[in-house]
């Protein structure tokens, strides 16, 4: 049994276009024997955003911390601490830090898929 | 793309003996479509726990919020807000409260085993 706090996890840090300001984590993947999923962490700076894209895999979101919106069917959905979204695959999805504290949020992914 | 609050999902109440406490939501999983893994929310009361006991999936969690104990390999480990936990399949494991406020955790696993 793996126990850490996701800080302690190795930051990946993509802010070039078309992602700006995120910060990455694998939590839990192959590399802990995780064969079924990955959990990752992300953090987006209070002007962040993860890039608007599409894959065939599905998106599994909890949001833990700050406020931010989402991207469906061409138009920004609001959440906060708390919400959960399902970006089922092939669907077009971008989050974005809309508040002024960090939002972090756990994105999980089906295994077999680049894991960050 | 499903986006919700947690706390709008129903709930089911575990406070029979293995458990005690113990609020769980199915927030995403076979309902929605999710074909590969499931997320499911369950919040601890202060004196809360989960059955101790183990099967054959894993767990992939993540601590959302309050403070509490995670059992491995006969010990206890403490455990808060921003600690990832990944039990693997066949392992004994627990989780409790040992603070004052709820223990709020997300913890998802495999499609075709039981949701909640």
């Amino acid at each position: 049994m793996k126990v850490i706090h996701y800080s302690a996890a190795e930051a990946k840090v993509f802010n070039a276009d078309p992602a700006k300001g995120v910060t990455g984590r694998v939590v839990i993947g192959q590399a802990d024997g995780a064969a079924n999923f990955c959990m990752r962490i992300f953090e987006l700076s209070p002007d962040g955003h993860t890039p608007k894209h599409s894959h065939s895999w599905e998106h599994e979101i909890f949001v833990h911390a700050g406020t931010g919106a989402v991207w469906r069917d061409g138009a920004w959905v609001e959440i906060a601490r708390g919400s959960v979204i399902f970006v089922p695959g092939n669907e077009e999805h971008q989050l974005k830090n809309t508040g002024t504290e960090v939002l972090t949020f756990v994105c999980l992914i089906p295994s077999g898929v680049e894991e960050i």
